[in-house]
């Protein structure tokens, strides 16, 4: 296996996730949520996380990989009192197969955005 | 060699970490300094540092690896006015063998951490 | 091709960068553009990721790789408001061969910087 996650009891994400052999590894800038018109979605955190993570999925799915090849990621937010909101989407979208990953509440982010989020992700030949 | 550490002279940390040839890498999720109670500990920076090694070095050894195969840390603190303290405590554990470091003062951290701390590392074969 | 990147229309940046097959890994510690005589440059956030820019390429030529190597970079800055600055630095020393990046605005730096930037490098084989 290539791509080994260990579950943490602690919340939506492995405590590690273990990439191992031959692969490619993508590094995916961090992305805040963008509408199609190119602005930040209305609808407040859980909208946001979506955007940003539909962003991410497709930035991974141009260079040849998916969220299911996610092994980290990075979250800046402006409010960690909408941490369970984020929380509950990421567990939507990775379902088993949970990055490791790091939460932080920064000071200001571009563009009036409330969440970003980069990913480190392995796609095992 | 497969992890070749490049000292610096402005703290305890390495400027550059290089990792090559076959191995594992494991992603350890930002981990605060909890104690045994499931609360972030008391006694200030120094004792959440302490316990926040603690739970990457027990993360690391479940998932087959060590504080020595550490390559990268980033540390997120509330008061850098705190960072002697972190670092010290840094410099105990990692000894001879410090990783790359960023460390920044962040806005807010989850659970009243004063510290949060991730780490990419590696596993020769 | 070992580094393929994949242009961002968003600014001086790749939404993604892939690595693959042998080579070495190069973690860089958070620079902040420090002068000769060891303190932060003046100048403003222009002279300032100038000299972290520097610093960054200093220790990758130490260790074997060079800017061209870089595949991503995690950009923590005091102040958005400096953004435009950064960014166009960011493009000048880069050209076409722009990593992956992530910026956000922290609460504060170490030593009075403005800006911390860190780097992770690929050197092919």
């Amino acid at each position: 296996m290539s791509i080994e996650r260990r579950p943490s009891d602690l919340g939506s994400f492995s405590e590690a996730v273990v990439a191992s052999g031959p692969g490619r590894w993508i590094y995916v800038s961090g992305m805040v949520g963008f509408g199609d018109d190119g602005r930040v979605v209305t609808g407040g955190m859980a909208a946001e996380t979506a955007a940003a993570f539909d962003a991410i999925e497709r930035i991974l799915e141009r260079a040849g990989g998916g969220l299911e090849h996610v092994v980290r990621m990075g979250v800046f937010m402006t409010d960690l009192g909408d941490y369970a909101d984020f929380s509950r989407v990421r567990a939507e979208r990775f379902g088993e197969r949970l990055p490791a990953s790091t939460a932080v509440q920064v000071a200001d982010l571009l563009l009036g955005a409330r969440i970003e989020i980069d990913a480190v992700a392995f796609v095992p030949e």
